[in-house]
């Protein structure tokens, strides 16, 4: 049986103040539509329509894909009016499951469950138990439990409002009838739109069984209509992915202080200390401790290894790999490109880029790496700098195992430094440097005995 | 008709245990006296009289301003006593309005409305309705809804117990009727003490009218005593302000983590993430995005620039001003001076203090930029310092557009590179290098073939 | 009398998800079991007892000492199991004290209070009144207040539930008794296990008085048997630790945001902002002030010192050492051994490991000092570095009073600048430099008319 899935996705989100379409705004780091997207593809639906509208050009470009159709809703009419559009894509069969592009939290497991409640035979609704419904419309039933409509929150009497399932604007519906459905929608409102909740009257006159799936919680079924919404969503997310890890046996110093923007997994005995953020794609080895207020974007971190306070590492899509036992920072910063073998130790004010460390590598202090091969157990001198931009092109340093490059020095590059070679502090080395040698290009020192130091300079006078 | 404003600030605040007098405190950034002095000034008042005691100097000196006038309560027996010291100074009709001046956050239009509700002939009272009022004295009034007194927590029945409107401290008086209340004020209490809540039966007495204005919320009236009150209230502060911000459409990844202690202006668009500091004046443009964890201090910000983590800014009264679709950060301070272009890049570990950047300059890794004029499209290498101070005076470095500095340079100031020069690694520039020519200071590379590395210490005998 | 203590250790935390033990998990910096060492320590007992099992040897090496036995407990058969290991090692008679090694929080005051409850004579149950028991062990007591037993959650009656005065694991009971009791405990029970809390019964039957001592608060008596309950009681320890320090007189810009894992002494008029980690011993003296998110571990600051953003300093198990009205940061490092006197300057990306910096030192940018002694009112150059690590030892460099060490030079330790030397930009310095006089080690400068920038290099051709 085909299984349909329309996202709708034209809304402009005004109260969200903000050229960007409504439905492209993040939430932990995605696009809420993105969310809606993930949450559907888990399904694997034999047909994907996206309604857009306000924005359409920019919200079709950045969730274009393979098996997504869009169509569009302008003007917008209405939740009803926007399945129209997307009618005529629709299998003639089967089960279509309406889902809110500004709704992004809804589990796969619950539209699953809808799925199934719906059947291609009934209308299925998804519902939520809340404490304080005020708002919402309530779902009215039978004596026998049979849903028989949904009445807003301004028509409901006394009683009514002291319903507390109410409707979450989810729905599956059967696609052959909801397609019937829609043709007979009318806009006899005050709004002149058309509603796609009259289908469940339709189905309740048709005697297509109405019946209902009931999400976990609150979380699940918010939406997003302003950045104070998307903040507090983005909060009741990220209390989630705590305890969840909390529950895999992370320590997090606190649950409240911590953001994953993308899938952080973690080994065990893993640490994560106040005011961390994560991003993209992070694993974090066994044993693996992470200092306050570490900011990861795709890295790969192996065992045992310690990422001290500030620490800041950003693969950019392709992940940073630090190998075990390592010990980075404070205020170390890895780049695009930084691979880090093991027991490699990267300390303050050190910069990493597109260069790789083997193991037992030592960038301690005030340092740049860039575009560099760095052997086994090189120690690379506070102050050291490879000169890896000539102003017009980027060459590499090659470092042979062994190496000690002084302080201060620059390493022009293309340059090799043979193993084991030491490297004289304050040098600039511009051509290749013999493995096993001492060299430098230092000046001659000079005292000056008779020197005297500049004076502090009289005040000027008043013009 | 004339208004003054008597600012109660007598007062010692011994449970802040602190050597500053207590209305110096500061919250989100200012001195809670001076927030009361900033919302006097809104209703622009015809005289402004503030009550000094204990740290009177102290204060005077703080908050000295065209138009305040100061008198001192020494010793102090009580807000009667407080008013009574100001009542020399007042007009001979008109409104008195009495603050307080640790409770900081009454806003301009509540205070408008209580002067607005004496109109100089009646009391007025400012009032909050509570939902646990204890510990506050409840508002009486007649069965007709006139106010008839104020009944202490101590003295109220269980039925006053009930009442949930309170009285804060602040009321507005017909400033002569208060003048002939202020006189008759006696001490026969527990305390000795001048009490002002006295004048409420003294106009019941007399048959002047009491009436209330009602502040918005608790937030407006809480007085500050101690410093976990003064953490209490500038997180509600804070909260406010976040909540304000949104509703302009700022995107804040966490509003509880969000610390605005000054203005803070943004464009459409503006995203920012956990744990930033803004203090003074901060001016976000359109589409600015501030990363995790920056503390930005009197700065303007162009359309589309990207502040990464840790950056750190300072401009220390005078606004650091940065140009369009610039990149700052990770781990930037710019400093007092520090203006920027468009386009203009500024990352690791690198520090900017009075100094231009023009359009699309680059300084991208550890390197310090201090009374520099940087022209366009300069790249400034990794580790390249200009040593600006002599020990004595500071001097300019000037560098022409399309220079291109090398890495670990040192250039000695004044000293000037020419348009579009090329300075060479590791070379210290003492003389001014001519535009477009190579200009290097560097030593000869050479290798010793049979030097030995140093050994590693044998171990002290013991002794 | 004598008083023996028990610890409770053996178990394993299978929902902490651990290789660790669960009471070696670290609450505020120190183990759970430490916590509870460092409360029975409080009373100075005759006998300590420890009962380790899961995780037996890294337990008694994590927290061996004077004075403390360990039996083991293997395999588990229940908490009267756990304190019959010991009974073997208690005095004849007196008090026996039993403590649970993951009930981290338990007050010294509470303990002892306890303890006297049950002089020897009585069996002393520590109890605490909670608005939702849901879960605990219900106090059932006669209609004259006389304890008469524990009575389980599943096995309460609707009117038991409602008690809200429960039991915490936690007891003092005579030892002969106690001894006696426990040789008769039974393992009758759908867990075959031994539970302690069977000998109330057997108290009560004995005629033993049962009493109770009660606990400040529920935060007493938490458990820890996952990381999400460790989280939560972190939390709740940090804010007490915060309301501590707020009735002391400290300002806090945020209590929730704070974090003390150690001990943190403040004078008067401290302020520290949001997002500050504090380890080890902190002494902050009067008029410090801590910017946003420092990181300080084992350190004395002095008066009027102010600690700038991301100040990180860690002693090491010794205390860094900072005078007065010093300035320090943003992105400051201090490492072991570094000692600061009066108004002395660290600025940012600036790391000073075991070095002294007399009175009025500057280093105020991009510098490594490490092994170094450096005079009174030095001026220590940006980007300058003591080359301390000849690759194999570590050697000092000693700076006299009032030297200028110019911006990125290399000092070659060991070395010696002499007082009030002058060293020139960009040398590097491997002989001492004398007294008063200019040094420098500097290549000549040269300009290049001919020579022509490189060419961006054509993109390759396609394979």
């Amino acid at each position: 049986m085909a299984l349909d899935v329309v996202i709708m996705a034209a809304g402009k989100g005004t109260r969200m103040k903000s050229a960007r379409p409504k439905v492209l705004h993040r939430l932990a780091g995605r696009a809420l539509l993105q969310h809606v997207l993930d949450c559907a593809a888990a399904l694997h639906p034999d047909g994907l329509v996206v309604v857009t509208g306000h924005g359409a050009e920019e919200v079709e470009a950045a969730v274009a894909g393979e098996g997504r159709r869009f169509v569009r809703q302008m003007p917008q009419h209405g939740t009803g009016h926007a399945v129209q559009q997307a009618a005529p894509l629709l299998h003639e069969t089967g089960t279509t499951l309406v889902l809110n592009g500004d709704v992004p939290l809804v589990a796969p497991a619950t539209a699953q469950a809808l799925v199934a409640a719906c059947g291609g035979e009934r209308l299925a609704l998804l519902t939520v138990t809340l404490d304080d419904p005020a708002g919402y419309g309530r779902i009215l039933r039978a004596p026998g439990g049979a849903i028989t409509g949904i009445v807003e929150q301004k028509d409901a009497s006394p009683a009514q409002q002291a319903l507390r399932e109410v409707y979450t604007g989810v729905m599956a519906a059967p696609t052959a009838a909801l397609r019937g459905w829609l043709a007979r929608l009318t806009n006899d409102n005050a709004q002149r739109e058309y509603y796609l909740t009259d289908v469940v009257a339709m189905a309740v006159a048709d005697g297509v069984p109405v019946v209902h799936a009931a999400a976990a919680d609150e979380t699940e079924v918010l939406g997003v209509n302003s950045p104070a919404q998307l903040a507090r969503l983005e909060r009741r997310y990220q209390s989630r992915v705590a305890e969840a890890l909390m529950e895999a046996g992370v320590r997090l110093a606190d649950p409240a202080r911590l953001d994953v923007r993308g899938r952080l997994d973690c080994g065990q005995d893993v640490e994560i200390d106040v005011g961390c953020v994560f991003e993209g794609r992070v694993v974090l080895a066994d044993g693996v401790r992470v200092g306050p207020c570490c900011v990861l974007r795709d890295v790969e971190v192996g065992p045992g290894t310690i990422l001290q306070a500030f620490t800041h590492i950003d693969g950019d899509g392709q992940p940073v790999r630090i190998g075990r036992e390592g010990r980075i920072g404070p205020f170390a910063r890895l780049r695009p490109g930084a691979a880090l073998g093991d027991e490699v130790h990267v300390g303050n004010f050190v910069e990493v880029k597109n260069s790789s460390l083997a193991d037992g590598a030592k960038a301690n202090h005030l340092a740049y790496l860039g575009d560099a091969t760095v052997g086994a157990r090189v120690n690379y001198g506070a102050g050291s700098i490879t000169a890896n931009y000539d102003g017009a092109n980027k060459h590499r340093t090659v470092i042979g195992d062994d190496a000690h490059v002084g302080s201060n020095c620059v390493l022009v590059a293309p340059v090799t430094i043979g193993a084991g070679a030491t490297i004289g502090g304050g040098s600039t080395i511009a051509k290749d440097a013999p493995a096993g040698q001492l060299t430098v290009a230092r000046a001659r020192q000079a005292s000056y005995a008779g020197w005297t130091r500049p004076q502090k300079a009289p005040p000027k006078p008043a013009p």
